[in-house]
């Protein structure tokens, strides 16, 4: 079971932000502790998870939560990681979050004030404390934008990252792809190392477009063809 | 040089939350496409980026900005990627965006408005199609959210992301792609309706790739060559 706690909140609109971050993720068990008093503001900003705000849990303390809800895994968040001189703020980053949690247990995702963050007492509370790479510009990111950030890492390890309309070709697919392409650019009458180089590029090409099990098909007609229209010339002789 | 690109916002707050995000991860170039009023909360909400806010600049159109600013890579961004049915919105996922994104280009992010996104027509003017996977429960993020989540993981590869210090292939180079290609996918005799899935399939692999110039070059010299050995064998009769 996986809780989201957003320790004495201020603002009644970032209830509401954090509760539709939440549900964009597939997470609903908001804990409040200490919160604001609940607004309009709240239900609005949280668009279609208004049920994430009113089936929201409070608090009085983040440790009575903890205890009460047999947390396995309390996670903290920080915007200020601490050097080698305050190792109770030493974090990972969300990609160490999401690739070590274990999402059998019961895991508090835990998020402090918008002021001041989570207090040096609460951060003790935590098992591990998670820090987002950010710009020295400007390190300090709204709270429920570093909420969507960590909620995004941990879904994406969850599932197998599907991205709607986008079935990547298989390997087998791409490689034929090259067979077709290899085939071509032999009968252009390059140098060696200027015919390695072009299907190298086509490979690398290839790859880097994450091309979809359609488009492979596309092209492989058109390759095909190519192939087709340039033999039938009769170029064998070139082979 | 990285644009971000909020069209039509219908929210004052929500320019000043972009504007945060991107600072916070060191993106300062803020172009609004016909923005609502600029108010006091677009300067509130963007807490130690009000710089951001103020330096932006104003296009009364996105196709104006892309022409006027000489993007090479337009990626647009969208909470309803198509099936592999709507080819102009297949989209990638933002980790193969950052993974295959060229810094050296101009590129644009681009976001749409709050309530519709981009139109279809502006999708059209965009090379690339980024889409955050999302829960089936609510997929739709909120704008600055996404845009969080976006920026976070372009800034997560600048630093081991192996940029080549090659140059991203121009406008003009990719364009010069797409002539020979269509010069040869005219011969292949395919019916009119293939011939345009054929090369609007090969544009995208070429844009979703971000090619480098040196990687143009050498595609060019092979589509050349392809073009020419198909030529020479006497195919002007299909012309």
């Amino acid at each position: 079971m996986i809780y989201v706690v957003f320790v004495e909140p201020e603002s009644p609109g970032n209830i509401g932000f954090l509760a539709r971050t939440m549900k964009n993720f597939g997470l609903t068990n908001l804990v409040l502790i200490n919160p604001c008093e609940l607004k309009n503001e709240s239900y609005f900003q949280a668009m279609h998870a208004r049920d994430v705000v009113s089936n929201s849990v409070t608090y009085d303390s983040l440790e009575n939560f903890l205890i009460d809800a047999k947390i396995d895994s309390a996670v903290g968040t920080t915007g200020t990681a601490g050097g080698s001189y305050n190792v109770a703020r030493i974090a990972v980053s969300p990609e160490q979050l999401a690739d070590s949690i274990n999402y059998q247990g019961n895991v508090a995702l835990i998020f402090g004030r918008e002021g001041n963050g989570l207090s040096n007492q609460e951060i003790k509370l935590c098992d591990v404390i998670v820090s987002i790479p950010t710009h020295d510009y400007y390190p300090i990111l709204n709270i429920t934008h570093a909420a969507a950030i960590i909620f995004y890492e941990m879904f994406k390890r969850e599932k197998s990252y599907p991205v709607d309309g986008l079935e990547a070709a298989t390997k087998a697919e791409k490689e034929s792809l090259m067979i077709y392409m290899e085939d071509i650019i032999q009968k252009l009458g390059y140098p060696t190392h200027k015919s390695k180089n072009a299907s190298l590029v086509f490979k690398r090409i290839i790859e880097r477009a994450f091309i979809s099990g359609r488009e492979a098909h596309t092209l492989k007609g058109t390759l095909r063809r190519i192939n087709a229209r340039i033999k039938e010339k009769g170029n064998e002789g070139e082979k």
